[in-house]
């Protein structure tokens, strides 16, 4: 079974904004087992819409449209499907009641312009939008499926959830996708190719190997399609055993499904532990990340953004002559820091930054990118010096993911 | 002048990696006035590269390909496009050299494989890739262009900028592209179109209108195309100006020039001012927002993230009776929590933020998404309680949004 996805919007054309929908659509579509043929991004324009929806139906069973939608001129979607279908559009009472309901709650006035969006084509079938104004469409045209999505994500990703995806594993039998991507660290893309050559070369024809290549790592992803899902997971990891046995050095790993953050909340929550953090250079960043897990209030206690020096000294209570010693920016203050706030705010871990993440260097000699973490166990504490380079939101991005790989690691060994 | 982005891999395709791509390119091309018709992604197949170019090249003068240059056996790009191009490959020893070169650095064996990345089709200019072993390709080809360069992001980006937009610059004489948009914030998208309709309507043909909702905020996209980039500037900062004078309080700011977290940046460098938050339900999002501006540090205290309610009582001294007569989630906890954040750091400005984010209410008996918002200034408090709905993420990213609003309002004031 294969699927084209359609983004409409010239946002995207013009790179300014990121088309997310795309990418999660995907994966949720692999997920029961139907395969993304391909992604096509085009433009806010009825002859562009025309085309892009007659080439998808020759190309896949299953298209899925996402936004144009919206209340204004400029959505011309609905419109556009309606005069593909040769259809007419209709009020939907429902949808009608839905949206002044949606907006009595935060005091908006419901307008004339607002009843357009509760108009639906006569033959779709309308699938209600909790989270928003605009309803999904789904349309059985010519044995296939056109399926239509707000693309403001978090609307499109509650359709999908609730009403796409269940929608589509009753509709059709699907097959099993599975993929498993094996991490490797530390040998370039052609060597590794070369030492796997032989097992590459012996895998079964339903099992497809890529090579993703990225900064100091290659990640080796075998696909496989079938229709029993254990005989697949079983023969996929059969393979990985066998990679695992030719490069057990380079190997480190299989990767997950989760966010680092939630696989954190899962182990703190098992483990009835919990966390603060007490940040400088990342300023709130990492406990943004816990705390957009839900169900983190079980084990994020809170976070001390210590940005000015006089807050380090005041409220963590880091002594002066250590920082004047050493500097803000240090092995020594981070791990000062870390300490305190474990102590303070009584958490069995604790995450501490502190670096320059410029453009300017302010106080310190340090160069703009380093950066100092340190993770406090219920035992030790671990710090480490880092070079995140520039601009301003790298370095703080990556403080961040490296602060929660840190920590997961002592969370880990303590298992 | 009209081009279409394919990028190749089945990575995108399975929702494993994000095409950030696309966006980049999309933005530079806009920038040299080169319109996007068209995103494609596409698998790693040969019949699809060869449907896919001969559409594209259909539909626009320059096709820009990216990925599937590598040196494995997935990767095959470069021998589907000499099929296409009914050329022949041959060895390019300036490329042999220069992966030898690279390879030396970092102490890396030179394979056969990687020969094969020396190989360049015959027609082709080859663009030498100073960051990466798989070189580019510029075909000249039915008076079109069509481009290849490697996924690989800061490869694609080092090639794009020294070799690709100078080389299109040249060759073709280009309009100029112009987008302004206008931030604005607290009023829905249908309501905001009926307020500016007149003016919507009597924009000039040649300037386009798009609406870009997100949370509790719209912004209003011009986008202009024309020979003078001096009249286009003038003649779309006029429709700007028009619009100020019709919904002037809730036009917060111009894109691209700055977020609002900037703008209050200046606002308290000017005045020499500080500010501290407390957050709760934001989890630290707020300080993150503030200190993502570059010389946040001079302003920027620093915050309490409170998440625990103990936290709240020892460190934020809120009082325990405050707490059980009216709950944590209320107008009353927020305003202490701002005043308290304000006299402890010592700052002019504080934020406070508590409410339920969801999916559970914890342990009050608020309704999620309900949450207040305190702003303390140097003689005042204020405090709102809002309803932002689900899920979780939105409930923060609208919090954080209308505090910074709250704040931006409070301290022009002052003013």
């Amino acid at each position: 079974m294969q699927a084209e996805i359609i983004t409409i919007g010239d946002e995207i054309l013009i790179g300014q904004i990121l088309d997310t929908n795309s990418k999660w659509i995907a994966k949720e579509l692999n997920k029961i087992g139907i395969t993304v043929y391909q992604i096509t991004s085009i433009q806010d324009n009825k002859e562009h819409i025309l085309k892009a929806l007659k080439e998808a139906q020759n190309n896949a069973d299953i298209v899925i449209i996402t936004g144009g939608l919206g209340p204004t001129n400029d959505d011309i979607t609905k419109y556009t499907l309606t005069e593909y279908f040769e259809d007419t559009l209709v009020l939907n009472n429902e949808i009608v009641e839905h949206i002044k309901t949606l907006f009595a709650k935060i005091n908006y006035p419901f307008t004339e312009i607002n009843k357009n969006q509760a108009l639906m084509p006569k033959s779709c079938i309308p699938l209600k939008n909790e989270l928003g104004t605009a309803a999904g469409m789904w349309f059985e045209n010519k044995n296939k499926v056109v399926i239509v999505m707000p693309g403001v994500p978090y609307e499109m990703r509650g359709l999908m959830t609730k009403k796409v995806l269940p929608k589509l594993k009753k509709t059709y039998k699907l097959k099993f996708i599975l993929h498993k991507t094996i991490q490797t660290y530390g040998m370039g893309e052609s060597v590794l190719a070369e030492k796997i050559e032989s097992w590459e070369n012996n895998l079964p024809s339903f099992i497809k190997l890529a090579y993703l290549p990225s900064f100091g790592k290659v990640r080796l992803r075998l696909s496989a399609k079938g229709n029993n899902k254990q005989e697949l997971e079983d023969k996929v990891n059969n393979e990985a055993k066998k990679l695992l046995k030719i490069i057990p050095e380079i190997i480190s790993g299989f990767e997950d499904s989760e966010t680092i953050e939630a696989q954190i909340g899962n182990l703190l929550t098992k483990n009835k532990q919990t966390i603060a953090t007490a940040e400088s250079c990342t300023g709130g960043n990492i406990a943004h990340k816990i705390t957009l897990v839900p169900g983190s209030s079980a084990y994020f206690i809170g976070s001390m953004v210590s940005y000015n020096v006089a807050i380090k000294i005041n409220e963590l209570n880091i002594d002066k002559r250590l920082i004047e010693k050493h500097s803000v920016v240090s092995a020594e203050v981070a791990s000062a820091m870390a300490k305190s706030i474990q102590h303070k705010f009584k958490t069995d871990y604790a995450i501490a930054t502190t670096g320059n993440a410029g453009p300017t260097t302010d106080t310190t000699d340090k160069t703009v990118g380093t950066v100092f973490i340190a993770v406090a166990t219920p035992n030790n504490i671990i710090t480490k010096e880092f070079y995140f380079g520039k601009p301003r939101e790298k370095v703080i991005e990556r403080t961040t993911n490296k602060a929660l790989e840190m920590l997961k690691k002592e969370i880990l060994k303590k298992d």
